[in-house]
C-alpha cells in the first residue's frame, strides 16, 4: 500500500481532486495543510519543493509531483489503472479532458469562484464569468448522450473537471439551466468512497 | 508509416507543436489548412469533429483527438516513444510541463502575442504581459542547471512549451534578460528536422 503526502489546502479543488481520486480508490493520504494565505508557497523553501509555488504537490518517497493534473495522472498510472487508460488512445482522450480542466474549466468557473471568495485578487469577472457560462453550457450538451465525460466509464477526466464545475455557483454560475451537468455531478457523488469538500452542495 | 491529418493553420503555435514533433520523427502528416479567421471551426461540421471548436485537431484513421499537449502525447506514445516516457513517474514529471504550457505560457506569452497580432481580441494585456515576465523569468532560473526542461533529454515537454516562448517577442515581451532561454530555444532549433514557422527567429 502506497502511503503519500500531499501538501493540501481544504479550499483548493485542485486539491481536492487529488483527495477524492484517493478516497474512492482506498489509497492511503497523509495530508499536510498548507498555510497558502500566509504566503508558505512563497518561500525558498517551498520553490526548491516546486518552482510554480502552487499547491497541490505530491510526494510518493522521493519522486515529488505537482499539478493536479498531473499528480491524477501519476496515481492512476500507478495505483489506479481502473481510473485511466494507457494506451496512446486512451491517454489522448483523457488529456483533452485534462486540457479543459485546466484551461476553460480554471478561466471560467475557478476564475469566477475565485473572485468572490478573494475580490482583491485582480481577475476580470465580466470575462470569467463568460468564459464560465461558455463551458457549463458545452458540458451540458456533451453530457446529453453520455453518463461519464469519457471512455464510457469514471475516470480521472470526470474527476478532474468536478470540482469547480461543482462549486460553480460560488462563482455565480448558475447550474439551475443545465440538468445534464447536475446529474452528472449527482452521479460523480454517488460512486462509492465519495468524500464532498466545503462549498460543494451534496447529493440531490 | 502512419499517415496522420491535421488539421492546422500556419500562425498558431499550437498547430506547430504538432508539425515540429513529427518533423523531428519523420512522421509524415497531411495538413488541412483551417480557414480559422473565417469562422471554419464555428460552424457545426466542426463542432462535431471538435466540440472545443478549435484547432489543432488529429485523425488517425478513425481516432479523432484535439488539443495539442494531447496530441503530442497521443502522437509519442505511439509512434515516437523516444520523445515521452509511459512510466508513472515519466508521464508524471512531463504532464507537469504540459499543464504549464496549457496554463502559465498559454495565459502569459500566448495571449501576449494573440493582442498584437489582434487587437480585437478581448484580451487583458497588462495581466497577460505580467504573467508572461513572470514565465519567462521562472524558466530562465530553471534552465540555469539543465539542457532540457526535464528528464534530462528533449521530450514533448519541450516541444509543448517552445512555440510561445521563442514567438514571445511578437507579444513585446523581450528576451535579451533571459540568456537561459535563449541557449534553450538554439538547442531545440539545432535537433535533427527542426522547421520553424512564421514569425520565429531563425538559430542565433
Amino acid at each position: 500500500m502506497p502511503d503519500l503526502l500531499l501538501y493540501d489546502f481544504p479550499l483548493s479543488g485542485n486539491c481536492y481532486k487529488v483527495r477524492l481520486l484517493c478516497a474512492m480508490t482506498g489509497i492511503k493520504l497523509t495530508l499536510k495543510n498548507t498555510r497558502v494565505l500566509e504566503g508558505e508557497t512563497r518561500t525558498e523553501e517551498f520553490f526548491r519543493l516546486n518552482p510554480m509555488q502552487q499547491i497541490p504537490v505530491l510526494k510518493d518517497g522521493d519522486y515529488v509531483v505537482q499539478d493536479s493534473q498531473a499528480i491524477l495522472v501519476y496515481i492512476a498510472l500507478k495505483y489506479a489503472p481502473d481510473w485511466i487508460d494507457g494506451t496512446p488512445e486512451g491517454m489522448g482522450t483523457i488529456m483533452e479532458w485534462l486540457s479543459f480542466a485546466a484551461k476553460e474549466v480554471s478561466n471560467g468557473p475557478q476564475m469566477s469562484r475565485l473572485h468572490f471568495l478573494d475580490p482583491h485578487e485582480n481577475i476580470d469577472i465580466e470575462r470569467a464569468q463568460a468564459v464560465g457560462r461558455k463551458v457549463l453550457a458545452l458540458l451540458d450538451r456533451l453530457l446529453t448522450y453520455r453518463d461519464w465525460l469519457c471512455l464510457g466509464r469514471p475516470t480521472i477526466a470526470d474527476l478532474a473537471v468536478f470540482p469547480y464545475v461543482g462549486l460553480s455557483e460560488q462563482g455565480q454560475l448558475p447550474l439551475a439551466d443545465c440538468p445534464n451537468v447536475l446529474a452528472w455531478l449527482d452521479r460523480i457523488r454517488s460512486l462509492p468512497g465519495y468524500i464532498s469538500m466545503p462549498g460543494l452542495k451534496e447529493a440531490l
